[in-house]
């Protein structure tokens, strides 16, 4: 059971893993150093814990304990009381439903794993007695294999937003670019609903040559692009690909030259009205709907 | 042709439309007061002008001249030039790309007058000579006729990006419910990509009860919630309604209580993974896709 600490000192030193969350890059730098991660909102730290997250503290004001206190239950981790102006004060913003958690940075697979960890679900489904139906269920009803892959998301809030639809519509891993932004920084976490909990994902060392060891694992790799050779979203569909990888890349600047002419198709969700494109988060939902077989 | 007009006293009364850009409470109300919107960034300035809204004036620095400059040859409005720190003092902001325009803001036809031109569409299509093949195709290819209704959406940037997926994905024309932020404020013309002007929209007066106004010009009715009743999209998709409204809620609190008694059915996207819901723009936009027929 959490030890619950009253604090008023903000310099307590058990506070450090909390201090100036408004300073992107220092806590991008600081938390990766000291191997942490930060849940706010008490949905979210709650799906941290549940999903397995070793947390190394909580910090709330008062009126949150009762809400978190099964999950405060689960750990011997402490739990930081201050009041909400204090917490204010040490963290530098208004925290979303007054509670947080510093957690463990789990060490990622490899996308190798991801990927291979993607393709036993098949086997697993295959074989399922219905015992098993409810851990099941969450991989979704479809047996074809998806894999997401965002090439260079920058930006935290669509990175979240990328794996909410994800893990919403089924998907089974997600790979990410050399590039991309950190799915475990705070806003990310937030923006995802806590989905970066719960589906597996991989960063890439190398890239786009990750391509290749995506297809290699046997997966069709289909590159979002709105050139005028691309073939359209149903026909991809229609192809109906036991393993499929959807690649996604940036908003305005789109995949690199090299990914295109790496992948095994580019696919274009058809636009009218004279528009250029959807946002990200929308291509990438409009794409995980239809690709569920 | 616009006169160029070189300026360098910032309390120009000439520049007052463009003053507090930051302040959202102040432009909502010095806006709607003055009749006019704002559009942010060469590509919007030009959309807005070509879409056919009136410029009252333009204000950029001397380099998005150039770029411009068949837009300004089209009108008789004054562009106002000054320098980049310049127009940062005066809007109390980093101006995307350099380049504003103040314009008319145009009368909203009522609810049924768009409800009837996204009906009459048909007809037109029914009876089209291909020498209107062009004025026709931003209108999709498909003889289902829909609308888009937003409940309630008070947020700018997400009716920005659920008009962008509407016109993105051959949206007739979207409805607001009374309380919906308003689609010409800058910022979200700016997320729509302004698709804002290239649909047709109009604003309920009374809401729900715009519903039977809806249903009178023989659309289907369909409210997007999560409830155990509800029927999935593929079901309604299946259904091949000829004339589809599709009702969208707020992100979190979704569809109220009264409207979801009101709509001829609810629909859902069915979610994997204990996720509870995508994000509004997403959801509409897969709703948008699958609904194309």
């Amino acid at each position: 059971m959490a030890q619950i600490v009253r604090l008023d000192d903000l310099d307590d030193p058990r506070l450090r893993d909390y201090t100036d969350l408004r300073d992107v890059q220092l806590r991008l730098r600081l938390e990766s150093e000291r191997g942490l991660f930060l849940a706010e909102g008490e949905k979210v730290v709650r799906r941290a814990v549940e999903s397995g997250h070793r947390p190394r503290s909580f910090l709330m004001s008062p009126r949150w304990l009762e809400g978190l206190a099964d999950v405060l239950d689960s750990t011997d981790a402490p739990c930081f009381v201050l009041d909400d102006a204090s917490i204010e004060r040490l963290t530098g913003f208004h925290v979303h439903r007054g509670s947080l958690a510093a957690l463990e940075r789990p060490d990622l697979p490899s996308p190798r794993q991801v990927l291979d960890a993607a393709r036993r679900v098949v086997v697993v489904e295959d074989l399922a007695d219905h015992t098993n139906v409810g851990s099941l269920s969450t991989r979704g009803v479809s047996s074809i294999i998806r894999v997401a892959v965002f090439e260079d998301f920058v930006d935290h809030a669509n990175v979240g937003a990328a794996f909410r639809a994800a893990a919403a519509l089924g998907i089974d891993a997600v790979l990410l670019s050399p590039r991309c932004a950190d799915p475990l920084y705070r806003r990310a976490i937030k923006t995802s609903m806590g989905a970066v909990f719960q589906i597996p994902y991989a960063r890439f060392a190398d890239w786009p040559e990750g391509i290749e060891v995506i297809r290699d694992s046997g997966f069709f790799v289909a590159g979002m692009a709105l050139s005028d050779d691309s073939i359209s979203l149903s026909t991809l569909v229609d192809a109906n690909h036991e393993k499929l990888a959807l690649v996604f890349g940036t908003e305005g600047s789109g995949l690199w030259r090299r990914t295109l002419d790496a992948v095994d198709a580019t696919v274009k969700i058809p636009m009218h009205g004279g528009i250029d494109s959807l946002n990200v988060a929308s291509s990438a939902a409009i794409a995980f709907y239809a690709t569920q077989g």
